[in-house]
């Protein structure tokens, strides 16, 4: 394909996503496909010759379409939300222009610098404590990284390494296996799943602290284990609290988890995935009060903030901690301004050593919506949950089962886990909307999560009273 | 920004990105600028209020393009090649429209069918052992990671997996913190540094093999590695070897290296980031030759095969020794159909939990491209570096440094490394093209590595006639 055509197909493509865009809404939200449909209708291997961009685009309504779960499309309230916006789209097409790989400042200059403005222009948004930025050179900074696990598996690497640092200046004669055998770290027991997939992977032990009445970690429970922890030998190293719990949004204690971490030597992250984007907002910045306390914190405009996947915000207070984890430097890789201390090296700074120009999905995002633009976006999702939290609360044979704070409402039948999921069940294979469950302690229960960009308050009515009828035939089939 | 605002700017957008594409080779291939050049160039705060569009895309050329490294210059010979084409932009366009996150199944059924589907393809391209495919209903299959490093790092975490589940069946009094003690890894000297840091990451000894003198890994200094460790009360676990070394494209020997690892019971990975995309070409296969000692296999087509980053083909003999190092299956990721042994949820295969709909890129390219064409690029990217190798070889002043294989060439004036050093700080001064170096043993070597999608064998002649003209100059410099 040369210029000329790309001119041509790259224009039609535009329409094709313009038009799936607007027409969203009139497909079904989660397709009818069974596990191993696509094979039959493909060719079992690439094919010698060229094919036609018509036959590509032909065959996207007839082999993909029908296997796409619809995530933007406004009666989709699974998981949590994923971004979507225009501007995020064209900057991501001038990314892959560009094309550069920039893993280290010199691979491309303009790559790594817009980045750091980026996460400075974001942690004022979220007024994150200065220590944060990189603005005021001093020892803080931001990176995007690919996801919450990655940011988190970074934070436990970094918090890893400098305990085993100051453990064995304390103690020569400790090996590092000897000191990773009694590491211990310490989340929610709400916390993501990657948290534990982090301990997994840093081959040290993770402990789950029981959450109180409102799925929160507290003070007194993490002191607890500590102390059982400590008279037994093992060395608490890091925390994960949680901001907005993928169940359920609840949110640990920082103002009570914090100074016990700072105290005691530990590293804090702050995982904020999906709340983080509502702390633009001044009513919701409460909500991250105690992030002083953090060595780290992270969330993802990919879910929340009209960054389309993938861009998530991580922060340090000592970049070095996270370098000094991973460093390694082959001549191929050196630079003649590495040195400087002027210059941001990325490749340090996470797992891969590739790295895509994400910031502009940031640039034009954040320039063409404006702080105004983004703090309304957040504020139509909550308001959207509180009206389908108030739906909920109407009707007598439901129950909401956390609180709502943001755009995730918790909602069950009253009754037993069998009746709520038969109800789950109904939804999902009716497909006229798609919910995920959850677990809260021993009760299976219903998430509705306010997710597209262009969800409003009709189809939040038009799924209740959806959600409405199936629950009736569920209890009259149970009473039957 | 509207729907139709949308396919106004977004066509805009495809024209940029065309004409940025037709008029790269005029733009200085490396840039101007000096670290801290961006911050003062834009304000230090997100606007309030939106920006408009046009100031935006005015932006991009006052504040973008003048710090970017031109990657697909036809001029740019640094690093290797990351891939462009305009069949990948169009499908990331579609990518970020369907924008679902296909970290299950059910997330989005056609994002991981496609991919298990076009990872069967491209394995039947290199012509890799049955037992890498899915569509044999064996054991083995195919995933697409985001880069090699993590790949790697999989790898390994399912090595030492696997090692440990072993070696406690075995002696179940064993802790997990014991037997890392022991665990060594092993590969050559030459390795890329993401070898070292998956080491680092899985808290495991990671030992370099001296390479031969044709900087490979040979059997005989891996036996002894191996009888020296196993002499010392370690356990080797886990071998990569490289096809195509980032320093010199250099292979170690896999028919060698291959058994060992089967008889020793140590998992063999076998690393081809750049020189993978090379074996679609029948003349080339036999460097591949031996992976069927291989439990995990890796390459890059985001490097060399013009699907654009990111887009790392890693396959597995087994898969469940992958989702064996991860498998973690909260509720709210639960799904009717998991269970079913038809279906693959993708997120059990690697370290982050979001992954986007990837696949795309590869059915684009592959179709538009035919394999006939894919192999065609590969081969005039590997004629024109034997151009290159040609002419260095007809000026008695340089050396050629290591055998021409693919798309690299290894030169240097014969003489001082402190000539060569001269030289490329020449070369890269000038801008005009774009070099990186490595060492070989204690030699300071420049590598020319053919990159561009673009590059012909006119920007080749220049690029040699500038670097002998810069060569003039330093040994004139040199003898003053």
């Amino acid at each position: 394909m040369n210029t000329s055509e790309f001119r041509r197909r790259g224009k039609e493509m535009v329409d094709y996503v313009a038009d799936y865009m607007e027409g969203i809404e009139g497909r079904q939200v989660y397709p009818d496909v069974e596990p191993g449909y696509l094979r039959p209708l493909i060719p079992d291997s690439a094919p010698q010759e060229p094919d036609t961009f018509e036959d590509i685009i032909n065959d996207i309504e007839k082999i993909i379409m029908p296997g796409v779960t619809h995530w933007h499309s406004p009666y989709f309230f699974a998981y949590f939300p994923t971004a979507s916006s225009y501007p995020a789209m064209l900057a991501d097409m001038l990314c892959g222009a560009i094309g550069c790989i920039g893993f280290s400042w010199a691979a491309s200059p303009a790559c790594t610098e817009l980045e750091t403005v980026m996460m400075d222009w974001l942690g004022k948004m979220l007024e994150l404590p200065k220590a944060f930025l990189t603005e005021n050179a001093g020892e803080g900074g931001g990176v995007i990284q690919g996801s919450a696990s990655e940011a988190t598996l970074v934070a436990l690497l970094a918090a890893r390494t400098k305990a085993i640092h100051r453990l064995q200046a304390a103690s020569p004669e400790l090996t590092q296996a000897a000191i990773m055998e009694k590491l211990v770290a310490y989340s929610s027991d709400q916390a993501h799943s990657s948290v534990e997939r982090a301990g997994l992977i840093g081959g040290v032990k993770l402990k789950a602290i029981p959450s109180d009445g409102n799925f929160a970690m507290r003070a007194s429970a993490l002191q607890e284990a500590l102390e059982r922890d400590r008279a037994a030998g093992l060395i608490p190293f890091f925390v994960v609290a949680t901001l907005g719990t993928t169940t359920c949004c609840s949110f640990d204690n920082l103002l009570e988890v914090g100074p016990i971490c700072n105290k005691e030597d530990m590293w804090l992250h702050v995982d904020a995935a999906y709340a983080g984007s509502a702390f633009i907002c001044p009513e919701f910045r409460h909500l991250l009060n105690g992030v002083e306390f953090a060595d780290s914190f992270n969330f993802n405009p990919h879910k929340w903030l009209l960054v389309n996947f993938d861009c998530s915000a991580m922060w340090v207070k000592k970049r070095s901690d996270l370098t000094g984890a991973f460093r390694l430097d082959p001549t191929y890789l050196k630079h003649s301004h590495q040195d400087s201390g002027l210059i941001t090296d990325y490749r340090h700074w996470q797992i891969p050593l590739g790295r895509r120009f994400r910031s502009l999905k940031m640039w034009f995002v954040f320039r063409m919506y404006g702080v105004k633009g983004l703090q309304a976006y957040i504020r139509k999702h909550v308001q959207l949950s509180h009206e389908f939290e108030s739906l909920v609360l109407q009707d007598p044979r439901f129950e909401i089962c956390a609180e709502v704070t943001l755009g995730l409402v918790c909602f069950r039948l009253k009754g037993s886990n069998k009746v709520n999921e038969a109800l789950l069940q109904r939804i999902n294979s009716a497909k006229k909307i798609h919910l995920v469950p959850c677990h809260l302690r021993d009760k299976f229960v219903l998430r509705f999560a306010i997710c597209s960009r262009t969800v409003e308050s009709a189809h939040v009515q038009r799924a209740w009273e959806h959600i409405k009828e199936l629950a009736a035939d569920v209890l009259r089939a149970e009473r039957e």
